[in-house]
């Protein structure tokens, strides 16, 4: 095998990566959301509108990672399950904007501490320093990705 | 809203984690996989495979983080795409071994530099040290993860 066609997987950051989101998803499925008959995906436009109040479906897209299309399909079963209302924008009225309704409000006042202890199981053993390398270094890559290839050193 | 209820996206692990792996999906599905054909979880069968030559499904499945059903539906994909052999294990006539065809080792020969490449944008900028804490930790948690709480220190 060519070096150039060499690939170890155990030392490939995209195959390292999803292997532990993998993880993560499985064990919050099992821990929080499978009892309250939530999705992951569900689960992340409910903590994105948690973290910055209403949101057009646009924004929620955007926070979430999941596309547009997905995103609107979710919002309507969030809204049948009365996690989240659907209203008019009160800056404009052509926009629909979601917000969490009282009992969406209460669902995550108890996933919250759950989704806080997946992080502390995930980080179990490491030093706090390596934590905040992971954090710093998991958002420039992802402005990399976004914003196309960072310029060379 | 009580302390025990923040959950600040922007420094949350797990979704600093999605974040980068969607951008990591979308930019490698662009760049190498969509010319071909291939799926995500594709490609990862196809990685697994080149990683560690033949390879049981159930191996497949523990390696890619890919449920074993979803693994097989891959796997009859990719024989009739030509890339992969299904064949009887030397060892064991009832087991059933899925190894890389020559067109799959080829494939694989043009693919591997762009995901090479792909590790490479997600870290320019980046000191080396702060890649290999992040390669690190992350072997760390998904251990943490699939082995159960580490035990505290």
């Amino acid at each position: 095998m060519t070096d150039r066609a060499r690939l170890d997987l155990d030392n490939y950051l995209p195959y390292l990566l999803n292997r532990v989101g993998v993880a993560m998803v499985q064990s919050f499925t099992a821990d929080a959301l499978a009892a309250h008959d939530l999705s992951i995906d569900m689960w992340r436009v409910l903590a994105a509108l948690w973290n910055r109040g209403d949101a057009r479906q646009v924004d929620l897209a955007a926070m979430t990672s999941i596309d547009a299309s997905t995103i609107s399909r979710l919002v309507t079963r969030l809204v049948r399950m009365g996690y989240v209302t659907r209203g008019r924008s009160k800056t404009s009225s052509r926009e629909v904007v979601v917000a969490l309704a009282p009992r969406g409000n209460a669902l995550m006042q108890r996933l919250i501490p759950i989704a806080r202890q997946l992080e502390e199981a995930a980080s179990a053993g490491l030093p706090a320093r390596d934590v905040t390398v992971v954090k710093r270094a998991l958002r420039q890559m992802y402005g990399n990705l976004v914003n196309g290839k960072a310029p060379a050193r």
